[in-house]
């Protein structure tokens, strides 16, 4: 695992200096500048090489690398790779974006998946646990039913009914700590069931691709156009003219109302289409439902479960919504897969102060009252991104529906790496298209950016938005 | 699944009618008594007997049997089993022990395992919060350092070292969601690296036992006796002269200071040995301290963490000193396990603002303060129920160390499922000592009651303790 470090004469240790690859990465790398055993100037290997040679992610190295430019041990000049700075100083981290900027990080911030955090209803929010503290029964304090708190889940069945067509009943509600536990807790009862194959879209999160390989299924992508995701056996032939392993999948995970990080929408023959094979075969659809609060043109689409809530578990959370710090979830189950849910542990994490707060939350109207104010902060700002781009990056196309937290940014073939690195250049964290992109997807690549405008805090926006117009082409 | 069923005509669907056996059960059994299909004064199987005919854990059929007893349908006499009630009528579920009881609860309850939740600290964990939620940066309320936040992690290792001698820094502490989210993942974390058994004490809690196999472990019971738990391969010839399934073990569970339920805690001489076992064999120890700040005699015992860090995780949690309902738990790591907890999901699942907020609460003083005044209530108690135990119930002896929230207390041979269901009748939900047996336990069953003292408001403990007394031979 040594090829590149022996030509830098780095003593790489990932053995734990920290959390995770990237950080030990990232810590090897800055010792060894520091050191001088990376002599100022030295070019570092590509971040694929690097990444190939290692065995690991090639995200991984990037952000390792872009931290390190950040804190200015390594420069990023665009068609000159990355290289030990000439005067590699510690420097204090780039704070421009704000005051609690984390160390480490760009100054400008347009990555994906996060909401606005500075607009959370703090004043609101504790309000409603001054309420639920002052309301709670003392049992409630215990340990409780392994599905959470009934007035969580009683808020939880009345609200997703209303906002999103969901249907259900507070007995079917899960409350979980985020999507991610949703999902691995759905993993590890499917892989219980003998279930060895989980279909998902070509694009997507590649933690989420994790928690389920680790649970035992494996993950294959799915066919896509412009209707959206085919069910497993449904689409086009294979380029090789053989069966897909989706095709044998006991269960898909789709984003039925807003793909991510695509951005379109599953349409209406592509929602029947999968239902029927979930019918036909007895599989079973996760409705991964992260933003569906969020559409900027029209009222959004329904939830998929409402076209068949026996074969559709439903999935959401506060993490668009109001902060994934709150590692607030909830699944909606069909009943055949409620007890084993529960049995598998499902739903124990989640603290009842959170559930009733947030249960005050929905049920006094602050909940409704923040996502109002939220979609119109982000249907601004995509507004202001759109024009910007039009007269600023004309060769650059935004596609995907107006909806959402994150925009496509379609770039010129060949062209995608070198804007992402000239935007880290700009102080602009971003993330490419390529990187979501799964290993063994037969869609064609596509050079684009996944922009997360509603990231960054209402004070640096404007700048941000900037920094990205130099970026581009 | 059906034999004693067919005699009875029950239709039992143990489909989820909700979540677990144990609902499902009791709605079956209720819906037959309330149609009629279970006549007045029928005899019902013994607990026993049923869980063998339908496969199922013996405890499950005695809750439920409880359940319709405090509900009126059934009723279980001394020496005459469980029949249905002559005018099995429907009646609001017994209320007595406090405003706020569950509906299908006993009256009186002295399960172990819960502190008293009416003594909550509300007031304070409030004003904790309002702090917590004032002084965040907003970079707190995003997807975070898996391990938890530093705030917390910072005054977890600094209380952690003065009040249990816990050697760390907190970089190796990992906020989780409770005892069993750490168990979970260490589990899984074990498996990983190939191990296939985990040694544990002769008596514990099943649904640790079962979160270990799920992850594809199995558990197997050690050796115990006045000392305490033997080390894997340290303790007497097994009775067969065979080897024993946890000499292979890769890892122990243990309860250094406060063994539960048996209430005994680890000599000197064992805990030498079994961190003598663990750097012999490169094995790993599991030190579960869930209740090290209660100690009623002396000072107690400091964690075993303490004689070498980098064999022993450290877990605790919040769930006996302030309420279970809070979901935090934590967990101190060798350096060897921190990247793969971290890289297995580890600390993701709890809210940022409860974690503040506990922050907080150390910091200030407010916990310190909290399990004092916990500390001096569960004292009282345990020193009432002996004294009441030594009038009362001359037969009965106390065993254990005068800690924690539970009290072990040793019956005539033979007679542990008479007292329980004596207790039932008098309104009373306790536990027998059997429930708690690992199936493969070595070690000569003991009739014995695990009183849980801490459990009722202060209200209704009296009450509780006059209807045990009634409940002892």
């Amino acid at each position: 695992m040594a090829k590149p470090w022996a030509t830098f004469g780095v003593d790489l240790h990932l053995a734990p200096t920290g959390p995770g690859l990237r950080r030990g990465l990232t810590d090897a790398l800055r010792e060894a500048v520091r050191t001088g055993r990376l002599a100022p100037g030295t070019l570092l290997p590509s971040s694929r090489a690097l990444a190939a040679d290692l065995g690991i992610a090639r995200n991984t190295v990037a952000d390792a690398y872009a931290d390190l430019v950040a804190e200015g041990w390594l420069t990023a000049r665009q068609g000159s790779g990355t290289r030990v700075a000439d005067h590699a100083v510690p420097r204090p981290p780039a704070r421009a974006a704000g005051p609690h900027r984390s160390p480490g990080r760009l100054p400008h911030d347009l990555i994906p998946g996060t909401p606005d955090l500075a607009s959370f209803p703090r004043a609101a929010w504790l309000k409603a646990t001054r309420r639920a503290l002052n309301s709670a029964p003392n049992e409630a304090l215990g340990y409780g039913d392994p599905r959470g708190r009934p007035e969580l889940r009683t808020a939880l069945a009345a609200y997703l009914a209303r906002v999103r067509g969901v249907r259900t009943d507070p007995e079917r509600v899960v409350v979980c700590s985020g999507f991610a536990d949703g999902l691995r807790l759905l993993a590890e009862v499917l892989h219980s069931r003998g279930a060895r194959t989980l279909a998902v879209e070509p694009y997507g999160l590649d933690v989420h691709r994790d928690i389920v390989e680790r649970a035992g299924l494996r993950t294959a992508p799915l066919p896509y156009d412009d209707l959206g995701t085919s069910p497993p056996g449904a689409g086009p032939a294979s380029p090789g003219g053989t069966t897909r392993d989706a095709d044998d999948a006991h269960a898909v995970l789709l984003n039925p109302a807003h793909q991510f990080p695509l951005g379109g929408v599953l349409r209406p023959e592509r929602r029947a289409a999968v239902v029927d094979w979930a019918r036909r075969t007895g599989g079973l659809i996760l409705e991964d439902d992260y933003d569906g609060e969020f559409r900027y043109d029209r009222q959004p689409v329904g939830a998929l479960q409402d076209l068949d809530p026996d074969y559709v578990v439903y999935l959401g959370t506060a993490s668009k919504s109001l902060a994934p710090g709150l590692r607030l979830g909830w699944m909606v189950l069909p009943p055949s897969l409620l007890t084993d849910v529960v049995d598998q542990g499902g739903g124990r994490s989640v603290g009842v102060l959170e559930q009733l707060t947030l249960a005050e939350f929905l049920t006094s109207g602050a909940y409704d009252r923040h996502v109002r104010a939220a979609r119109l902060r982000y249907r601004r700002r995509r507004d202001a991104l759109v024009e910007a781009l039009a007269s600023r990056a004309p060769d650059v196309r935004v596609t995907g529906i107006a909806a959402g937290l994150h925009a496509v940014l379609r770039l010129p073939p060949g062209t995608e790496e070198s804007v992402v690195r000239a935007a880290a250049w700009q102080g602009l964290a971003l993330h490419g298209l390529s990187r979501f992109r799964h290993p063994r997807a037969e869609v064609p690549p596509l050079d684009a950016l996944v922009v997360g405008y509603a990231t960054p805090p209402d004070h640096a926006w404007t700048g941000a938005l900037e920094a990205l117009c130099r970026a581009l082409p």
